[in-house]
């Protein structure tokens, strides 16, 4: 199982994914689902990955053939003039992908299906957040949907629901980020660290922070820790229930 | 879609389930999920439904029709010696309607599937809380495993895992469900109001408290209100992400 989330705060993008991946509980591999692409000062594209592995993989070695080959613009990131443009040509590129292999005949339900997140900002434009469908069709980030989540969505989103705010720092974003990402780990096992992180500020056009957070990091063992407690706390805090009511 | 949670407290036990089903958004009734029997100062059980609701109400029914009939005491519920006979037996009456209607090749996949979460207690026994699979086996509440959900279950779930306390008292199991309850209808629109409540104290073999929490309700109300607002804060108070770990 996967579990990625874009953020798009009004100081810039931050994105977040985990790494585990499986095909049963007996087949668990670690694949980076975070892919970046930049030219210094002009662009910076992120692109996270859920859903079928050889999908989403195949999807990622097409956008880096379209950009070393540069034969056909219409493909090449690195070449297109907007954000919205590079949403049309991954979603172009990943429903050619699935179409190769659910077309002949081969069936396999869901399982050829990848969704993925897109966000990034080239010169000259708005930082931009797309969720592009596994049909290649795409949505946008709106002011009233600052997020987009993909893979195992569920356990975390109610705390990104209710918590999250797009004037908020990248410090107090990413605390957040990690609270959805520990109730996902907590529900579902094949959601697991390490943790990518990567940073895109406002009009910056490059990667401003990336890191890996494993179950090393202190921070995240401590957030862990006390969040359980916090909980409680704001439960408690609560008034109990009024049978009278 | 459904949300139904069963509590088991070290004083009784605790049901919670929401009213709405429907067959497509556009086709969405209400309907009570959670049934009960019970014979004065002997039993009382309690059997909370999700899924199928042709099979969950012809299961009910049926057992209806045991109790009145009289005619087969293995399934009849008012008769049985403990709450593992009734499991087996409540267990038994599903998966033969499941049968009835997928073993003749009218193949409906999950669709005729409901999952029940049971619950009770009979004089000279312990309080017990079961989950009924759609097959007809079940497991039952342990001391690690204090609740049961159904339906709708991963937006509600983390916080029963972070903030549930078994030796906790009824109003506050209580709100504690009510949070869960309003995160999964916040995640999922088909998961509503009104919420019926009803509690088992233990050894008392009767019915102690039943209720239906509708829109109405100021308690309700005013819980969802402020519990955005103590996520928010209990999110401020959690030390700010530390780029140097």
């Amino acid at each position: 199982m996967t579990y990625c989330v874009g953020l798009k705060l009004n100081i810039g993008l931050v994105f977040m994914s985990d790494t585990l991946t499986n095909a049963g509980f007996d087949n668990i591999n670690r694949n980076k689902k975070m892919h970046n692409w930049s030219i210094k000062n002009n662009r910076s594209i992120i692109l996270l990955t859920s859903g079928n592995l050889a999908t989403s993989q195949a999807t990622v070695n097409i956008i880096n053939e379209e950009i070393k080959n540069k034969t056909n613009e219409t493909k090449n990131i690195m070449k297109l003039g907007s954000m919205f443009q590079i949403a049309r040509a991954i979603g172009k590129i990943l429903r050619e992908v699935t179409s190769e292999y659910s077309d002949d005949g081969h069936e396999a339900e869901n399982k050829y299906k990848s969704t993925f997140i897109l966000g990034g900002q080239i010169k000259g434009d708005d930082p931009k957040l797309f969720l592009i469908y596994p049909e290649g069709n795409f949505i946008e980030a709106s002011e009233d949907q600052a997020f987009f989540q993909i893979g195992e969505t569920k356990y975390g989103k109610p705390i990104l629901v209710r918590a999250l705010e797009k004037d908020t720092n990248f410090a107090e974003a990413i605390k957040l980020l990690l609270v959805s990402f520990d109730s996902t780990m907590k529900g579902n096992v094949s959601v697991g660290l390490p943790i990518d992180l990567c940073i895109l500020k406002k009009n910056i056009y490059n990667i401003s922070d990336e890191m890996r957070i494993n179950n090393k990091n202190n921070y995240f063992k401590q957030l862990s820790e006390s969040w359980g407690n916090s909980l409680k706390q704001a439960v408690k805090k609560l008034p109990p229930f009024d049978f009278k009511q």
